[in-house]
């Protein structure tokens, strides 16, 4: 059937949609949701169909959504011809994990290839996310999963043995260990091309924080030049194109906060598996508004990233840590960044310190280096991490004799004080983090929090506990309005 | 946060939502597919936000689609509060049950209380669905959904017992055994309060037929009149206003073809309890391409329908039905219309004749009558259920008067042939009605397909197997196209 452009001018946010007139619906034999093949000249594209309510689209007419309306290069009121599309095969695998089968390599290539390439409407994901989280996956579907989802992606090719990577699985603010890590590990002599992902929810990403340094986004070819000459990147994971799959999944689990282990399990080791990662250090915080607050369940979780590491020859070690307040004193890209380099010149913020020497440590023990952890303290505190970080930075682009107080923060400041006298007895890492993100974080680098106290620290009334810098006033404002709940408590002493 | 209001000339289609700018989610603190309070003079409304694609909102704007703009009643320009709402606690109930934990009365009411007031997304709704489709729903669960459909609308009031009540569950073409039924155990004095629906997805519903003889929008009160006076009705289920949760699910299950048993029951009881029925026959026709496909299934609903129905107070007897052809020989409003009046008329379709003098008589069986299957019958041969027939319709406000000659059918009409000689092998119900669906059935009555054959018929080459009737010349072309495929299938003798 022909049918009639006509834009409409809204964005479905991903999944390919469009919109016709009921009497064409019923010509077509089409429900709402069907798919229809859209065809003109030699493109074509598969979409999803909505029936238009109250005449919004006129008989002999197609609306279709901004995605589709680029996608396919037309013009309003050019002719396209529709036909219907049979639905994709991956929704009777999906099907069957509901059923609690078990899917093969091939099945489930199928359903990310469908979710990339915005085959699947959000009700057809969710129920794909559904059954993987309610029925959860063996070890194979996990290992295929990875599979899947690297091979949608681009490799790092690199032709070196071993390579070394790190994640840290989110939820603290600060924490910014990876710039220092990744410098202590290629001082040492060990390859460590880190990719990074920017802020999606969170206040600042690790590539947010790397970028008041250097620019991050690299080309795979310019990724793989500065790894050979320098040992190791901090880049932006963009390049490798592997984020697709995973950002239409975080959507869908988004709502009920849900995250299935196999796909989790999946999206982390892939990442490392494009850098061509052979040996790697994955950091659980667990606490009080940590992505895994239960020990239980990150000891459950250790287990199966060694597992599947294994399957997928890799070498998985996990640690879990403390992630009861923020590591280091600034929350947000510039104040993240101001920490990083004070650490890496010995000039103090101790625990981001502790635990970065604590991860590059044990990165290095995997590696086969003996006393791994004095290795890198050392290394640090001779000032040779900080040499590879400023080589790494200059090859990135940027200027690596940047000072710690040559980093542009914010000067719309607010202090917020201690109501009374105390000790510190919880900080909502939560809350820290939203008042951030309200004050411009990490759009504007220069916008976060600064803590002055940490946990157990003794404060008198109207000590500064943190000072909130803001993008502007309006935004300051805002971010203040959330103090009514206390992000810092102190308990009294009796 | 004040912001504008814009309008979207969108239907989202169910779900409430509105676009909001990037700078305007960050103060607000939101992500998309978080929710909002719109407030406005009195009225206020709670949606899901979309965060606005390449500028499509300015900051400043909020867009309203279709269904906002329209409920709230408000113009242009107009300024508008907006304020972040905390998620629906549905949404932890929904998670409970994805965990596999039982929920509570109170939970499943929470439920259905936001799907109905649109307060949950379509991903809000699949994790639900998946939920009751992996899980399961005990009895007590499924009893709870009941009631919470039931209580979602409202209840005819007739003071009657025992009030009677039959349900076909779906899939064969034609099998309009409701008004016959209706007509003859009311004429055995009985109480049955027929409420159906209109076709959806199907050629035709049981209220699209019945409209040929007598008009089936009916206010709750005036059914409520029309079952005093005749004993019975058979009118449109909209009244009762259940049917919002319902098409609600029905819409998030059709993707992957999904049907929960426990949403099924629930969905299927509630309709009779909202009637006061007491005894109810329940049908499933077992065949290829019902909606219950095999034996073993229907035997577990039969099994679910009798220990839920108890838990309501319900009797509920169920049979197995033979669906591997159409029943009667119309297919669409008209033809099968006519169909019913020559049953009670005496006048032949006698595989309809049969199977409704089975369902009647079971059911009255199911009520104490002895022998209820030969009562069933004499009152169907001595014209006693075509005399309540017709008072039903006249009460109903249609020519109780009208032949079956009377009926009006389409006089665009295609004859489609054998091409060989032989015996009737196959009867594909899904072809037939797409093709009676295409030619124009339900919307316009007079379209649709008559069946000149049987299965295991003897047929010649070029016996009319079966007659198209269309709307109109185009429609009839749009129908021909299908007929690439063999609708029904002759065996060609050895």
């Amino acid at each position: 059937m022909e049918l009639r452009i006509k834009k409409v001018n809204i964005s479905s946010g991903g999944p390919l949609i469009v919109i016709i007139h009921k009497e064409d619906a019923r010509k077509l034999d089409l429900k709402t949701l069907d798919r229809v093949k859209l065809k003109i000249g030699r493109s074509s594209i598969v979409t999803a169909v909505d029936v238009a309510k109250k005449d919004k689209i006129k008989e002999g007419y197609i609306g279709l959504f901004t995605e589709v309306f680029e996608s396919l290069n037309v013009k309003e009121n050019e002719k396209i011809i529709v036909e219907l599309e049979p639905k994709p095969l991956s929704l009777q695998y999906i099907k069957k994990k509901l059923d609690k089968q078990i899917l093969s390599k091939h099945e489930i290539d199928e359903i990310i290839k469908d979710i990339i390439s915005n085959k699947l409407t959000e009700i057809e994901m969710t129920y794909f996310v559904s059954a993987c989280y309610i029925n959860g996956l063996t070890l194979y579907e996990s290992s295929y999963l990875t599979e899947s989802i690297l091979e949608s992606g681009s490799r790092l090719k690199l032709d070196k043995y071993p390579i070394l990577d790190k994640h840290s699985i989110g939820g603290v603010g600060g924490n910014r260990t990876t710039p220092i890590v990744v410098s202590i590990v290629a001082a040492a002599g060990f390859t460590i091309p880190k990719t990074s992902t920017r802020s999606i929810t969170s206040v600042s990403g690790t590539a947010d924080t790397v970028e008041v340094f250097a620019p991050v986004t690299h080309s795979k070819e310019r990724i793989e030049h500065i790894v050979k000459k320098t040992n190791a990147c901090m880049v932006w994971g963009g390049a490798l194109e592997l984020a697709s799959a995973d950002d239409k999944l975080i959507k869908i689990e988004r709502p009920l906060s849900l995250d299935p282990e196999g796909i989790l399990l999946a999206s982390i080791l892939a990442k490392k598996a494009a850098v061509g990662a052979t040996h790697v250090i994955i950091d659980i915080p667990i606490g009080k508004g940590t992505k895994i607050e239960e020990k239980e369940k990150a000891r459950r979780l250790e287990r199966k990233f060694k597992q599947l590491g294994k399957l997928l020859g890799m070498e998985v070690k996990v640690v879990l840590t403390n992630g009861s307040q923020p590591i280091g004193n600034g929350i947000g890209p510039a104040l993240e960044a101001r920490d990083v380099l004070l650490v890496l010149q010995n000039k103090g913020v101790l625990d981001l310190k502790k635990k970065s020497i604590f991860l590059a440590g044990n990165l290095l023990k995997l590696a086969g280096v003996k006393n791994g952890v004095k290795k890198a303290q050392e290394i640090l505190e001779k000032g040779l991490a900080y040499k590879k970080f400023k080589e790494i930075i200059k090859e990135q682009g940027g200027d690596p004799e940047i000072q710690p107080n040559q980093i542009k923060i914010s000067n719309v400041k607010y202090n917020v004080r201690a109501k009374n006298s105390g000790v510190v007895g919880f900080i909502d890492n939560k809350l820290l983090t939203r008042i951030a993100k309200i004050a411009g974080s990490p759009d504007d680098k220069s916008a976060g929090i600064y803590l002055n106290v940490h946990l157990k620290d003794k404060v008198k009334k109207n000590d500064i506990l943190f000072i909130i810098y803001a993008e502007n006033k309006k935004k300051m404002d805002y971010a203040l309005n959330l103090l009514d709940r206390e992000a810092i408590s102190i308990n009294q002493k009796v």
